[in-house]
């Protein structure tokens, strides 16, 4: 393979990242709609045709930032979360990466998702990046039952991930928009509300109509 | 005023009831994009010219659809889940209504919101519903914290009720999904992962890490 001395320069995969850097910002600033091919390229240092080579058009930009984001959210939290701690642990340190993520990303990932719900177009990725989620918290919550020596249905599971996975999202939003939030502080909160909840359900305690003295 | 015969016929707000009863059944049917002006006045048994006089464009016909969709919902909602009742049974009751309406509405409302989710034009319609119900959990919320004795900063309170209209849209969203699962035993899923939780919340119990022994 013949390649050219600019090309040598840069590995492939450092320049797509160098490309991926730039539009996150661009999106950030100018929303989907308003990013300017022009200004990703110049940004990223490169010429036009040659993030169309590299990258396709601006959907398909859009889509790779969009991936490349929540692929690190997605590494954080799982990295934060790790099997060998108490189910409380784990969750409190799956949240708190979550939040602290979304925090340090106001204006990265935080508006590219907010983008990216507001775009039919997007709403797949949106929709596979969730079900990933939701699979992942449905297998701590199993993990945590079975340590407890109990099992529950995989709908259960799921729904119990969907409600968590939901509330999380919708405090996310309210997080970005106010910048003097701290994101550790929402994660308790978040805490509050999910965990003492999730341990009740796993000493097997559940809620019914007509129950008192709750 | 001058009316001709036609119109006299039947008063102008049951008109556009009926008007809006075909549109929510053509959007329902072929989403925002396919549904046809033409359709939606053939299935109100009007001409399509009197639609538009009635309620204006596809857009705002779509908002008028969204609007009343979302306001029968918050009043099923109000109206079971009472003030007099104890905050478990209030929040019961609630959930309640709201999953029966999703779940009485998997082909119509549940629909409606979908699309209004994916289009940047209905953002701002759904953010308001959103606030509204946020509000009306939060004083839920402040008002069962008033009768223990208590008091909880106004963003303490509004976090809480974000988390648990996340979890609910998100589990709403589930069961539109699942033609086959119950609506009540969905709004006991949710109750059992949100009411345990916000019961200790309530008795001032909270999360802290490290804690031990939940």
């Amino acid at each position: 393979m013949v390649t050219t001395p600019a090309f040598r320069r840069l590995p492939r995969a450092v320049r797509e990242q160098q490309m991926l850097d730039a539009a996150v910002r661009v999106f950030s600033r100018h929303g989907y709609h308003g990013a300017s091919m022009d200004e990703i390229a110049e940004k990223a240092g490169i010429s036009k045709p040659m993030v169309y080579a590299y990258l396709g058009t601006k959907e398909e930009l859009f889509v790779a930032c969009l991936h490349r984001e929540g692929t690190r959210m997605m590494e954080a939290i799982a990295g934060a979360a790790v099997p060998d701690l108490p189910a409380d642990e784990r969750l409190w340190r799956g949240l708190r990466a979550f939040f602290g993520f979304v925090g340090a990303h106001r204006d990265g990932w935080a508006v590219l998702y907010r983008q990216a719900r507001a775009e039919r177009a997007f709403a797949d990725e949106l929709t596979m990046m969730r079900a990933r989620i939701v699979e992942v918290v449905a297998g701590m919550l199993d993990h945590a039952l079975r340590a407890e020596g109990r099992e529950v249905a995989e709908t259960e599971l799921e729904v119990v991930a969907y409600a968590l996975v939901g509330a999380s999202e919708s405090l996310a939003d309210w997080l970005a928009d106010h910048p003097d939030a701290d994101p550790e502080k929402t994660a308790t909160r978040m805490m509050n509300v999910a965990w003492l909840g999730a341990a009740q359900l796993l000493h097997g305690h559940t809620w019914h109509p007509g129950m008192e003295g709750m």
